[in-house]
């Protein structure tokens, strides 16, 4: 290459390569066998490893930065340790497993306040009290500017009850826990209205800053060994559903009327006039499940949730043969675009 | 409180409280008793789980966040993917153990360049590779301005092989692999010499950038049933032998003429007028093996250390029953002040 046409090239940037791109890069070509301790590696929610014994054990990490993940404006430092963890627990949950073992390394600057670690840390621990999680190690380190939290989870299942994004086959019905949309309309609500305005929408601004994962549900499905894919909605349904589309190599038709949505973001959707379904389809970070399901045990599926978490799983459409995920609407079939959110 | 006296009281933070005390502060009171499955929590250099099966899991996280804990000036991308491992690989060596699969997390700024990524991931991978480690999963988050790596690495140890921190006894010799000080030095050298000046101190260089973890004679030592406690050498050898005086219980009384330097450090020493003893004592990074044994045992190690390493450990002391940590020099004996990197 003539110098010229080197200063012409730009450096291609993370920025460039995107999110996939980015992990692709990661995991590299990876090893042409996975090793035989190692069931499932990169590309689920979490690992999965046959160590010694009759369980597998399975382990999540996730990282939040101050500042792209969240603000201590919109998510005080209590309910930064609860969620911290909660997303933690939201992909062991997504796998049919039981997490018992954290380990949170934490970055801060040094002249944040004792008080902030205090209150972060009562949340983090109501949490694991409520989820029987023990906190058995971390890493204290300087931050420089963001804080930055990275919480490691194990948790174990038997490997028969093990629930994987792969498994979803043309035909399944497609169903999701609780409603959608909450968490991204309580993170509106807070970034668009004052403290004294949110009355009435004390749900929906919970489910933004508190989720409470489905791990009672999770794990009763992958005992029942109802669900063919699980995965939890971190990012949108659009992306989550998409992960289990290509890993399973399927597509997915969903109707429209049936996305389940919370009163409060139907209301506030006529009230800001936005759409109470682009938070449902797109919004993130609700944390509940999505799995599939032979039809044939739609009852069985609806009764199970019911008892579990007190209100059944809701349907909202099929697997099929065709590439991509179908919006079925009252104007028609239209392809939902992944627009979850991007981590670069 | 009147408002004027609450004005006057200075609002506490991570500064004032350091490390010790954040650590503290996270542990919380902690559960009464440890759950029944971790033999091990917060307090050593891996949580030690006992899962299912015979052995042992043995779980490390750290955190690596750029302008604190390097520059890309001093740690080009190749040697920050390679130590992000090896300093977790050296926490498991620590106790014994053989590390299996490893989880990576990593933010970074949008504008990275690629290629950053592929030769950090190329050292990551060199290393991983040599040691038959896994990555089996992550993170990859965007941070809006310091690079920012966290490493959890899983391996296992049958349980009467795993050395904890605590199992000093008075009498013990204190021993340590490799000579100590190289890091340190290696790192004045990259601040205060220009490339052009480094010839000759290569091996010090590397010590810095690419730390060789002692995992075979960690693990070696573990099998062998010879070491009473031990750790590695991160935060310089003041700091740390300090943790096994305190989980044990005991105090030690080190020689200075013992401390094994190498040529390197020395011929540096005398150069720039710095002491080499400073940096073997307080330089930390050096991921050496610090252990204690029974003085009965002197042979069997020295043969054990030098068959597995091709060379041997070197004594550098006595476990005392007196608190604190002692350095008899020509001089006489005066206590070691902790010096090594202080995180907060």
């Amino acid at each position: 290459m003539c110098q010229a046409t080197k200063y012409l090239v730009k450096t291609k940037t993370l920025n460039d390569l995107g999110e996939a791109g980015i992990i692709q890069l990661i995991q590299g070509k990876g090893p042409a066998r996975l090793p035989s301790h190692l069931k499932k590696g990169i590309g689920d929610d979490c690992a999965v490893l046959q160590t010694t014994g009759d369980r597998v054990l399975l382990v999540t990490t996730d990282t939040l930065i101050e500042g792209i993940h969240f603000t201590v404006e919109l998510l005080p430092p209590e309910a930064l340790g609860w969620k911290a963890l909660a997303v933690s627990i939201s992909d062991i949950a997504s796998m049919g497993g039981t997490p018992h073992t954290a380990f949170l390394s934490v970055g801060m600057k040094p002249e944040t306040e004792v008080s902030f670690i205090e209150t972060f840390m009562a949340g983090f621990q109501a949490l694991a009290g409520r989820t029987d999680i023990v906190l058995a190690g971390g890493d204290t380190v300087e931050s420089p500017s963001s804080a930055v939290i990275t919480v490691t989870l194990l948790g174990d299942c038997l490997p028969e009850h093990v629930v994987y994004r792969s498994g979803a086959v043309v035909g399944d019905d497609v169903w999701v826990t609780g409603p959608l949309g909450n968490a991204a309309a309580g993170l509106f609500l807070l970034l668009n209205k004052k403290a004294s305005e949110l009355s009435g929408y004390e749900t929906i601004v919970l489910a933004h800053q508190k989720p409470t994962p489905r791990l009672n549900t999770g794990k009763a499905l992958g005992k029942s060994g109802l669900a063919h894919a699980m995965i939890d909605i971190s990012d949108g349904i659009a992306k989550d559903l998409g992960h289990i589309c290509e890993q399973s190599g399927i597509g997915a038709l969903l109707k429209t009327a049936s996305i389940p949505m919370s009163e409060e973001i139907q209301r506030l959707g006529s009230e800001v006039e936005k759409s109470p379904l682009e938070w449902a389809l797109h919004g993130g970070e609700d944390y509940e499940l999505l799995f599939t399901a032979s039809p044939a045990h739609e009852e069985k599926i609806m009764s199970l949730t019911a008892e579990v978490s007190g209100s059944p799983a809701t349907k909202i459409g099929t697997i099929i043969p065709e590439d991509g995920i179908w919006l079925e609407t009252d104007k028609g079939k239209r392809p939902l675009q992944p627009g979850g959110y991007v981590h670069f």
